[in-house]
């Protein structure tokens, strides 16, 4: 049976606050009202925010030196929707889980969707698998997936893209998000336009086989673990890759996969121009793909990509509908702590977005008055929206202060007795 | 006669925007309480806090590529201070301004320190510079100053040097901040150890003439004007020659000077650990020594370094007693107004980090609880202090909306009409 | 009367070189010649290359900090083209200049032909300059000059460019390269899709006014003169907008505007395969765009580069033929000698990549052989092709080496006794 | 019976080459001869460079994603010695072998030196490992090792450091290299100063067990497998412990552990000054910690550290003597090939910066001739010293070409007959 949050205890927690909660939303909501925002209709925005949940991310994360599990770890997919629905029914914005193939494959996918559905969760992007090799697989992709100069290993890696369409499909999904750690060492270990030209190859088949109300999201990653090239190294071989292929193809933005110092929304702007945004992977990072918590170290930046989200919904920029997912690695944390906690804090940066002041920005862009319009973004990133998230969980159902809710429900070690752990304290994630 | 904003001014303008800072006070102060925060005792350390402003910030700033004056830029130090005190009249958070010689050399320094004492100003660190060659100077410092192989060079550099202690003596300062452009283009160009022990000798000497009261700070730089190595490139070369030169040489940080992604909030913790940290050139960047506005980029950086400052004298760390000051480019906003709104920005990271409960973070950092320890920064961090900051400055005389406020004055027009442009649409700053 | 150097004395002092010349070139002829390469066919390759000299690299560079003038420095386009001609006489691969207008405008171009034609110097790219104000410039560029929001500032703008193509039809070039300073300080500043679209409009009114024998090459940049933002930041944004122009639109590669550890290579095999490589700006840079002399301190990584050249000539790939420029900053060495000193260093990049065994490295990399792959380059590196650097510049009447006989020539003091300094040690590059 | 490489085998290669050898040796003499150098003293230096082999470099390296396996892998410590010998008995620089505890540990350590003195193999510095757990251990390491909140974990890592020595002592080692991974993830997870405080005061209690004639190296590292913060994250962390510490302790450079764009030789040359250089882990990055082959990106960087080494020896720098080891992770190649390749290419950098002629750089240095200073260290580099590297090997008893050597002995297919795969595709490294 699925273990679950007592819906009693969360509103037993939720009693607790409330009072404050209420004083702190109606101070916030006059606020609002000086400047002609209507709380209520930022509320009723932030609760249809939804933000997708990697299945994988319910398991400790590692690194290539050691991974440190936690207990209680989910074992299947199936014990990761358990976690996912945790966290879902606590945060109240994150229904859908995306699944990563081999890894979450299962025999039955009809007993797989109905286990979802009862959860009342849903599938966001099938992620495809060919940076590893599988227990007994054929060809390699040692040397690369899709790239690979060896056509069978091309054929094997399309082939699984093609069943994770499959599997998508029967599972409700309509995108299937492709990134591949194909690239090289050495210089001159590849053939950099060769390797390119073999890879639009491959896409081209996995596109043929897309139907057609779904997307195919190419994700670029600057380094890892290929650590001299990279195949789809940065948004432009990236956007260029969506446009050989086709108006289905776009491309997907991970915060953590670019060079020190570039200015990640700016290419978010540039992906919305070129109607070629597919969606994201939230994380943070300071070095390299990190995968910290969302928000955890760059909270400014992660309001202004919103920032720029929200004034392309303000435009009614067409084709304008991107995906959004975490993409995290838990290697110190409670998986579910630190995935309701990012939802959360995403959430906070599209609700701060909502808050400014558009048409003053826009004249202040004109009159080029730098500093105002600086002020104008800040002024709505430093009002602090808490009580807003905290009342749009309520109204759904969810939890004011999700963290400690999940504490006080003693979920872990619930579930930490029913599943044993394999003993493994092997280096690496799985 | 000094230009100055009128008082009646400020008090029309803040009698505008009183009642809803009351409100918001209140509310503010309510939440603080069920925290047992009393949000009289941040306001009034919020009123007590002081960061100094750069003489040459009251000038368009430029690049190497080009410099756009903007009207009325003071052309000399009287009216720098002229500025500097409208700066302070509205912020009410900046008394010191912190020289730069030979840029504000007079001919008589009592006169000089009578005018900032009627403006209520009073001098900080002061800088010296040996990375340009002035008319007529007869040793170049282009090959390097305090480590050039010319002896004469050196001679100039430390002779300078010196005479900046005796001028700020006239003024009243007690510190001294040394920042060189020595370093190289080419590899080979520089025997590194040979060029870092002239250095270490020449500061010698300066630090033999230094008052027993004094400080000197060094300043490390990665990079420009030299791009192959630089004497001082970081750190780790700064507090070295500190430990060599004695204990009144401390280090110095300017947020712009470290490698990209370096933790420059566990630098500051170093150097206070090892009684080193003498203070602070804040500013932000984003590529380079940028030199942009405080936070404008990257405010939760700012506030993790506040939560280091503030731990410190939470620990009331021994000897802890850092300067802080602006050093910012303006090239394309009004200087007054940049440095206004960067102070407080300044002023907001410390009182948000003052607001961080050190109890319970102590108890979740000795549990590993690496969650609960970040959101107890994020906590504080969240919460909008906005009507702690505008409260101080009220209370103490400034302006509730600083901005607003100088723009009401058209303080920048009546000064254009007193500073006529000189003409020059030069490059580079001055 | 033009300066130049005595065809006597390069004679005289390549004879004293000459023996020691042929020894080594005859060794390498025998080791190239095991490995069935002949000697005597690079030499000729090595004799074709030519890359152009900037204007304005004859001049002494500087930072926003200062600027240390050298002795003789060229006050004007005939004097900068004096030095050109002695840079190419000892040189023998630098026959064009590439100008910069408005600096080198004058009033007769026909006269500056003619005196470029006695010189045997033709005309490269020509570089319009939108990110200065002239003198009296009536619509300022400080907020930006392509996609700036004043409409008679854009026009200002693209009215310059379309005044760069007449000027450079006079002179006989055949390219017209657009780098823009266009950029925001602060987030929010700027608009990010409105100023590209502002931006693209404008350079589809310069594209329109191309002649047909024409290409416009874009130079991206990451940042410097804007530290927040700039408009073609990368290749990503650079492609997109020589895609939106046009067959005639191509994007142009500056070796020290990228992000740190991007690989450059990949870039350049990128713009090749997509037909839009339109040349280079050679320079080596550590940190930012440092401008520093070209290959002096990634010589590996310029080889890697021309790697890539050389195997898109090998390949014929259609319509390539990129323009090969220096860009460069000499702020501590004579002008004149680093770009001898640089073009050799390209020069040698390119000769060394001729050496790659292009079908080896194939099977190579068919086979996955990635250490095997990397010493086919690393053989080719490792081997010193000095011989046929200065056996090429002897056959062609330069000099063997190009420094030493500069010097004996004592050319540098011969001008500055013609060419009073200015007086000016003003900070910046001008 | 041990694996090794015929010497008939070598001979017979070694003949096929020498008489090419030879001819280049003889054409390179002449020319060194030229600038007074008598290649036969640099060929005796190039015979008595020595640089460690890491035991863990012997098998196939991964990352967090995958790890692919090759065939025939040491199992344990004395296959790893079998494949070190090979690696000398090709090369002839890699004498000693560095051990990785626990990995390496074995029941009986006499048996184990006894073995390694078979194969004319000795043992370089100890490393300890303390980023793991291991099955079983009682105190985690999750959260820290030597800096762990809690005494129990800090002991177990401190009593692991003192087993370390023990079991060096028993091999003869002379080291032990401490590297470890504490850190943090999040923001106001750890207290920086409270966790270096007690990293040093556990490291106190290592070095107080360290015999007289050892030392103690401390491996400073910017990131991972901690992504926020880093306990030793740079150099200048690093030489404050070891000067906390004392004499027997001192400063270890991994090429791979630093910031983006950092200037690695300035921080050799600072140790050197300060006499805190212990030693090198050499291998190449282009990102962050990418351990590649030696380099194979980076060559001049390479050079220019030992520019640094070879001048500290040219000046007898007192306390002088580093060990140099490679730490290499070998993803996509056959691991022995990669270590002789890479051993090589150190120990051309090596030779390479031999040939500097250093009284002429240093009076370019004395009077700021940059050029010509710069042109000094590039003729040396670019002089090619590969017969000077094969002659030493040749007169070793070694291979002119290890590589083909080595793969004429097929080696490889012969172990993997006697070492069947473990099965596991796992990821990461072990």
């Amino acid at each position: 049976m699925t273990q679950r949050i007592d819906k009693a205890l969360i509103a037993d927690e939720n009693a607790k606050l409330l009072s404050d909660l209420n004083e702190d939303y109606q101070a916030l909501g006059n606020k609002l009202a000086r400047n002609d925002i209507n709380i209520e209709e930022v509320t009723a925005k932030a609760e249809a925010f939804q933000i997708a949940v990697p299945s994988w991310g319910t398991g400790t994360g590692g690194t290539r030196f050691a991974r440190f599990p936690g207990e209680g770890e989910p074992r299947n997919i199936f014990e990761k929707l358990e976690d996912s629905a945790v966290i879902n029914d606590l945060s109240q914005c994150t229904e859908r889980v995306s699944p990563h193939f081999p890894w979450d494959k299962v025999d039955d996918f009809t007993e797989l969707k109905q286990f979802s559905d009862e959860l009342n969760l849903s599938w966001d992007s099938i992620n495809s698998n060919t940076f590893q090799d599988q227990p007994g697989q054929e060809h390699s992709f040692k040397y690369g997936s899709l790239s690979n100069t060896s056509a069978a290993s091309r054929e094997l890696a399309i082939a699984h893209n093609l069943d994770c369409i499959e599997w998508g499909k029967a599972l409700g999904s309509k995108t299937l998000t492709v990134w591949v750690g194909d690239g090289s060492n050495h210089p001159g270990q590849q053939h950099f336009q060769s390797a390119f030209e073999r890879y639009l190859e491959s896409m081209k088949t996995i596109y043929a086989g897309l139907p057609s109300d779904w997307e195919l999201h190419i994700e670029h990653k600057m380094f890892e673990p290929a650590f001299y090239s990279t195949i789809i190294q940065d948004w432009g071989s990236n956007i260029l890759a969506a446009m050989e292929l086709g108006p289905q193809a776009k491309s997907l933005v991970d915060l953590g996969h670019h060079a020190p110092n570039v200015n990640i929304e700016m290419i978010v702007s540039r992906l919305i121009q070129f109607k070629k945004l597919g969606g994201f992977h939230f994380n943070d990072s300071k070095y390299g793909d990190d995968d910290l918590d969302s928000g955890s170290l760059h909270p400014y930046q992660q309001f202004l990509i919103f920032n720029e989200l929200v004034d392309a919904q303000y435009r009614n920029q067409e084709g304008f509908n991107p995906n959004y997912m975490l993409d995290q690695s838990h290697n110190v944390t409670d998986p579910i702590e630190s995935l309701m906690n990012s939802a959360a804090s995403v959430q906070r940066s599209y609700v701060s977005a909502l808050l400014v002041d558009r048409e003053k920005l826009s004249e202040y862009q004109q009159n080029n008055d730098a500093l105002m319009a600086s002020n104008t973004l800040k002024n709505a990133f430093n009002t602090d929206v808490s009580p807003i998230l905290a009342m749009a969980r309520l109204r759904k159902g969810g939890a004011i202060d999700p963290i400690a809710t999940y504490r006080k429900a003693s979920y872990r070690s619930a579930v930490a007795a029913k599943r044993p752990s394999s003993g493994g304290n092997g280096s690496g994630i799985v």
